[in-house]
């Protein structure tokens, strides 16, 4: 059922390896001061970060430095940006990087005019920003999170031990972003795989939710089976320059709200893996992978028909004399076995969780539903446990 | 290959039976004069003239009428909707009808503020607009051209026997569209069909380009697949409401420029389409439809592995022990018996051309590149022939 919603994704998108020089184009149309958000470095290992500054200057713009962002930005961090805005006056925040520079600014962005705690405001009580949003623009060089063309910004309170994320209003979107596949390019192997299974995941959220098949869950199958080819691809020859084009251009969609129309979408894997995220600080995409087979299999009873399209339309498993079950079952092992061939992590043993953060991760998992069922508390903890 | 590109499209849309109440949050962010753009007048029989009405005065709105746009807006109608314009300072271009409407609301936008003849500067040089556009909203009550979200403005002149469709920038994009189900209900079932017919060959159009499989192809699938399930539970029920949202999303989608990244773009069933529709006036779609199958069967050939990937994964045609030439041709035969069964025209002859027009649609048709195959005129001829 698509029913009633609206869509606007005003974004403006440059693709491609000769995408960097619109930036010139954008810059004019904002204030003298830019805030130059970035991680750990590696963009000034690269030569990015020298070729940015370049046509900074070339336009005249002030560069205010709001380096260090971490793979999971969190609220001490985002202070900190609110504090530069507000001192240098930013007139734009210009993220260089993933999703958690993206994010990263899209959180500063409506909390530098904000006059509450942010944390508190957008993240406990999800609230909308009422104050002047600063405008954002993005030079992306991991695709993945889709951060690049939604509102949305995951933030962590490590003493609060929670990962949250607020999808705000489409003015919270980036006003441009700048994707060029080969930046990505220059990732570990590692975060290129991670950021492949975050794309998947996010499909897979919208996807298993309602039983009929409206056209978001065609656009949906599309979009995981480009991913699952062009992963393929990229895992043998990483330079693969047209396989990483399309992981990119695919990520995009994958997490920009038009899937999203008509479905309630999941989102349970998002929150377990991003509970385990707090407790372990693995990236994200990894977490999401280690959680997700025990909770499809979990959850397929409750959507079968659904998993039964799955199979068939996503991984061509042949239906042929099978129970709806057979069928179902068949897709989870060709996905498990695509995991794996990529590189994935398959548990969360791999990626630094212990037994004993088993109640912890439960207890921090905030349960939405819209998916196949609402789980429980020991729900959770079993799928935890199966997880690690 | 994806390539370079950019993309921005950042008309909002309201979808579903509730749409309509949004015309109060758009209307007060413009000026005061509406200019209110219509058909033949079976927006007045169903009762949505007076709905709009209402809504235009409740905001103070001053109405520019301006009905009587036919299926083909003409370069005529085009010139008296400027003068209107003109003479009564209208701030907003809203129409309700079809792509014809919206079509024309986006010719009349680029003309208004326009000193030179908007047909030979638009249509015969293709340029683009150098003066201000007076922006267009709009109200959809047929699903088919995808206008309500792109920048495209078919216009037809008949003293020089040419309609010309020409792809503007994203300024000319509606700034809004309402996207109501219910209204596209109203229509005779031979018009929904065109409709139907005209989403699916966008998408074709497209689609036949290129030999690679980008995410564009999966997402054009995607598309194909969706209209063609809606389309057979539509004709059997056109109040089928589920059916018909999902064919007009998919609409809207199939040429807004998203499923065009990485394809050059055939468009050769368009030109040979509108060539005849400049002849007969006969309905865009039918137009479409009855030049469709001589057309891909004479380029299958040259695109050859493209219609193999068609034939096997929108039609499900089983490749076992075939040749490329027999899955391919499979492909087409499908596509026929879906076409007759939702019930487009299989000929010209059905629509109005008679054999003594063969020689002007041929030379009337404008030869593009992007295809499989550059035709010759005589090809052309083939074709049109062949169509009859």
């Amino acid at each position: 059922m698509l029913g009633n919603f609206s869509y606007k994704n005003a974004t403006k998108l440059y693709f491609g390896d000769d995408s960097l020089k619109y930036l010139y184009e954008e810059l004019p149309k904002y204030g003298p001061n830019v805030q130059l958000i970035y991680g750990g470095g590696s963009i000034k290992r690269s030569g990015l970060y020298d070729e940015i500054v370049k046509i900074l200057k070339d336009c005249g713009k002030n560069i205010v430095e709001d380096g260090g962002v971490m793979p999971n930005p969190t609220t001490d961090k985002l202070y900190e940006g609110v504090r530069i805005a507000r001192d240098h006056h930013s007139d734009l925040l210009l993220a260089v990087g993933g999703g958690s520079c993206c994010d990263y600014a899209k959180a500063v962005s409506v909390s530098v005019h904000c006059d509450e705690d942010p944390w508190d405001k957008y993240y406990l009580r999800f609230e909308e920003p009422t104050c002047e949003i600063v405008p954002v623009g993005c030079i992306l060089t991991m695709a993945g999170t889709g951060s690049e063309m939604n509102a949305g910004a995951v933030i962590t309170n490590h003493e609060q031990k929670l990962k949250i994320g607020h999808v705000f209003g489409e003015d919270v979107m980036p006003k441009f972003s700048i994707l060029n596949p080969r930046y990505t390019m220059t990732l570990p192997k590692k975060q290129m795989v991670a950021g492949i299974y975050d794309i998947f995941n996010h499909i897979c959220e919208q996807y298993f939710s309602g039983e009929d098949d409206n056209t978001s869950d065609y656009l949906a199958e599309a979009l995981m089976k480009s991913v699952i080819k062009s992963s393929l691809t990229a895992v043998e020859d990483p330079e693969d320059y047209e396989a990483r084009s399309n992981i990119m251009w695919a990520a995009t969609w994958a997490l920009n709200t038009l899937i999203a129309k008509g479905k309630s979408g999941d989102w349970m894997v998002h929150m377990i893996g991003q509970a385990a995220g707090a407790y372990t600080d693995a990236t994200h995409g990894m977490t999401l992978s280690a959680v997700s087979l025990p909770y499809y299999r979990h959850i397929m009873p409750y959507g079968l028909k659904k998993f039964v399209r799955f199979a068939e339309e996503v991984w061509n498993v042949s239906p042929d004399g099978k129970s709806d079950e057979q069928i179902a079952g068949e897709g989870l092992e060709a996905m498990k076995d695509w995991m794996k061939k990529i590189g994935v992590a398959m548990r969360l043993s791999e990626i630094g969780a212990t037994e004993d953060m088993i109640d912890g991760i439960t207890e921090a998992t905030i349960i939405l539903d819209g998916g196949y069922k609402v789980l429980t508390k020991d729900e959770i903890k079993q799928i935890v446990r199966e997880s690690m």
